[in-house]
């Protein structure tokens, strides 16, 4: 029986976690942290999870140091950027596995980090040993990790596909256009906040912060250590009037059309995922929708060639509160307590 | 006073038809005409849009021949391609003027029409007396054509803005993208009608036939005459759970980064809308939103260079009821009959 | 040529408001005031409303007093009841006529007002002169008036349908039950703001104050002024998942069910309504819908008797930003300055 | 290990039913028909739901006799109301538990069941033995059913509280208001199937059917057999914008207001909920909202009343697909087959 604390368990990350946790044998949740919600149990507040036991939790403030955590097996830190850089640093050495969903731990780069985050990074020589948690890439380093930098949402609904097209990205210019769009669950922070009314998302479309996002550095570092080629990210997210679930599509120019062999290409992917249990292949690219993966774990996608304009698509789902948060989350966190990596997640 | 029949009144086309020429004292719908409706009143089937006394006004069966439309100045056609190429036809020679809201009369190349619609053109020798509708680009053959091919709604949303950008075409690579996305009024005819249920649409969204789309062909002829380059389009549909409204983005790859003046093309664009009355300019490519045009004839764009990836990148939003079918089906009316050419849609 | 000026301008009302005056050509906005956007211009905060010459128009603060105001014909109050308060009493005997859309001046009691409105009344004297704005019932009234108390959303829905059934309220018991469900432009104030949110509202429904709703007693009063019976309204609100509209349906018990004659009562509703432009009623009650009165000064009611549970049921459906708030205060104005009273509005 | 199949597996609630059972231990779907899909994967037709080793399940066509049935232990129909009197009979006295989801078997009057809806009822003397499959009140008898008649979404969200009341229901007078709002997926068979399409449903909300619904004499059969007093229901159901969940407000009027302690009620009603699992009584009711029942078997309900206007009201929220529904459905096959009554469900 492992013991759980989630820090930040008020928001939708937190409140996910919660859901996917909540009737699982193995694990138990001891500590859920808000101090908007203190005091108040888990019934009051979401009693749509109340389920079973768990609804008796009572939230409780953030905790003031490290020392009632210590007897945790995992902490889950579903809290801003900032707020992730003290409680590593604070359970760094303790033996408790950190599993941080934020994006403190996400870029290499210190430099890149502090421009894109827009602060300084307190906790920096804590990257070196954080395994960034694309389960499917880098599951042998998850299994002994104690730091886990959890994927950004969109950057996971990139991310997964590219792993499995690793073999091929040579075929490809260096420009990749990344056009995403992203439920408001996923695409606002409290900076957003007065953004996110209904009556400003409701019947509405629009891209927003088009000229810096933090994820494409993630997209770009990660992607480029998967060939030997250097790719230029351009990304581009929007926000859809719909609450959880991401779509992007991607666009590549080969460097030449008649390289580019579809029929080989798909069938590498397909042999690649034959023993993926959440990522799935499609050939009909009109087949994606965010409704095949909302509420699941499940990481869609499908490709497509339009010869005529020359240009190579990739078209991605993922829900980003489940594969793109707290559901791959918990798939690192299953490799890391040595249960069946799809365990609470089927 | 000039009297008017809409054909196919029942549709989101011509209802919004109906909304914009209810109130005006210069013309008069004379003639509505759906089948499905044939005996009802217009209180009766658009109780929203019954004002004054078009209310009483009765839906009739299409007509069996053009003798009842003879009287008509105007007759707009809100009707399939192939029931527009019949109307088209009969009503030629007539003197009554014909603006024509399907696709039948949008492409040059019979070949690629047939590709593209399916279907053998049976009225093809129209082609050549056909102006397409895209006013601002063809506002002096509006003023005397007799029949108008008005465009489709997402090439409304891409061509606007690629007009006033004429001058700048040279500078871009061949391989335009165009990734639109569009609320469920204008996305779905009647074939994808299955797919367009509450439960289907409502917290989901899709890209949709990616391999072939009709509005493709029609937005390559029309760049393709604006400069000396051939362009290539490739085209990526999608479709919001929203009402109305298209948000595209398309991006470019510069042929020389630093050839791109970012300054001199936004000057160049303000400067020839200076006089336009419905499309606008937008500084910040983040303030674009479907919201800023739903129910206005207004086309709204903006422009960014990602410096880093080496993309260009154009975002504009119509709505596609408006200025991308019944709105500027009325503004080439306006001109046609010499009103002013905002007569009703500001 | 009458001059106009909007207090609060900002908020859905103000909104509608202009969106409503923009392009008549015998008033004249002069001034649109909001705190929040002041120093911007119409084109820059609402784009889909800058039509024409107004989309100059520049916010300004709320004035520092009513010297600037007295050039005005019309000061519309989209404010707060307490801001209502002051400028009422600020443009008390300048001639300046003045349209509060406020709860401010709607309840004649004294006591009633301050304990459902939760603060002292500091223009009460004002209440004797002020006009209730149910255009329908004080049309007379109107036309001299100085301050017009337009009435509430809620109350609009109700009492419309109620004084067209004026000659046989004393058929019915003394409970009157108020259903009402309204979108989220009609429900939420400032106090309701959090509450608000995209994720909070969209899929979801609910009632809310139930036990207390200051619409209650504004119900009540005036359905107390149409015939010899004292009634006690029960008022349920709700907030529906959509932008504007709200739908109300109420329950009456009969005190003999025979003596209710529907037949007679409707024929007698249809009479009143003869000459009525914005009143309409439906035979068939499933026929009511939100989207039959959208965007537009209608108010919708049907009547249906339930003979096996004895209870006698109107429905009724009103846009709550145009004839339950923006366009009866139009309405209003228009009978004040002799302007056809359907001017704008149809 | 139990055998399952589901006939009419294809709709809203085959789905849920699929959803809720595919993980469980202790059951195993055998058999999946629908004739639109047959053939076809579950991981073809429901990608979300096509988890573990159920995703490569065929859906099969209806089968021709109840031969493929008889090794099955429990049948779900989830099925119009002709066929499942088909199938109750085709499988009665084979041993093969049938739990009905459809209204085939509810009312116990042939009479009013064949004036409800609209059609001879063929199996009639199959409804001496069918239990109706409210849980919480026939837990008793569902133990050893061999037919359930499972109860519908609106009298779920009504019943379920009335039968925690029933120890008042002498306070009130005969009349019983029923003002009822439903998601799509509750309101809709195939007969309302065009009037569900997204342009339609979106931004709106009506009631429908008022004249005449199958669940008010559900609801009154039910009612009355649990006091000594006869109540006549009136019911008026809504269709909601929203996709899953019921929200009902039942208004009573005191025979005698002083009688009503609300005090005395309200403890009673949470001792009686002390030992229920799903049924959820709260305080304020403002708290009840369809959010906290989604996507869960809870039902949860709360009291007012209005001393001022002398009216009692229940507002009460369930899932209508889970609790009012295949949540439900579950329920009672765990009791049958002696599971824990909580199995899957929590």
């Amino acid at each position: 029986m492992k013991n759980i604390a989630i820090i930040g368990a008020g928001g939708f990350t937190g409140q996910e976690l919660i859901r996917i946790l909540a009737s699982r044998p193995d694990v138990r949740l001891r500590k859920i942290t808000s101090n908007e919600y203190a005091g108040k149990t888990l019934l009051e507040i979401f009693p749509a999870l109340a389920v079973g036991e768990i609804k008796h939790l009572v939230f409780e403030n953030h905790p003031e140091n490290s020392e009632s955590l210590k007897s945790m097996d995992f902490v889950f830190l579903a809290t801003p950027d900032n707020v992730s850089m003290y409680w590593a640093n604070a359970l760094h050495g303790t033996g408790v596995k950190v599993i941080d969903i934020s994006g403190a731990f996400r870029l290499k780069d210190k430099a890149v980090w502090e421009k894109f985050y827009g602060m300084e990074h307190t906790a920096f020589p804590l990257m070196d040993s954080a395994i960034y948690g694309l389960t499917e890439k880098y599951r042998e380093q998850i299994k002994n990790a104690s730091l886990i930098a959890n994927p950004g949402c969109y950057p996971s609904s990139v991310l997964l596909p590219f792993y499995f097209l690793r073999d091929f990205l040579e075929l490809f210019e260096e420009s990749i256009i990344i056009d995403s769009k992203s439920g408001t669950s996923g695409a606002g922070g409290r900076k957003e906040k007065d953004s996110l009314g209904y009556s400003t998302v409701y019947e509405n479309f629009r891209a927003y912060r088009i000229e810096a996002h933090q994820h494409q550095p993630e997209m770009e570092q990660e992607i480029n250590n998967l060939s030997g080629s250097r790719f230029k990210v351009r990304f581009t997210p929007h926000l859809l009037p719909v609450f959880r679930g991401i779509y992007t599509v991607a666009y590549m120019k080969p460097k030449s059309l008649p390289a580019v062999d579809m029929s080989k290409i798909k069938n590498t992917v397909k042999a690649y995922l034959d023993k993926e249990p959440f990522v799935r292949f499609y050939d009909n690219p009109n087949d994606l929708q965010l409704k095949n993966v909302q509420n699941t774990n499940f990481a869609d996608f499908s490709l497509h060639l339009d010869v005529h304009a020359g240009v190579f698509i990739l078209l991605s789902v993922v829900d980003n509160l489940r594969k793109g948060a707290a559901g791959s989350a918990v798939q690192n966190m299953n490799i890391m307590m040595g249960a069946p990596e799809t365990m609470g997640l089927l």
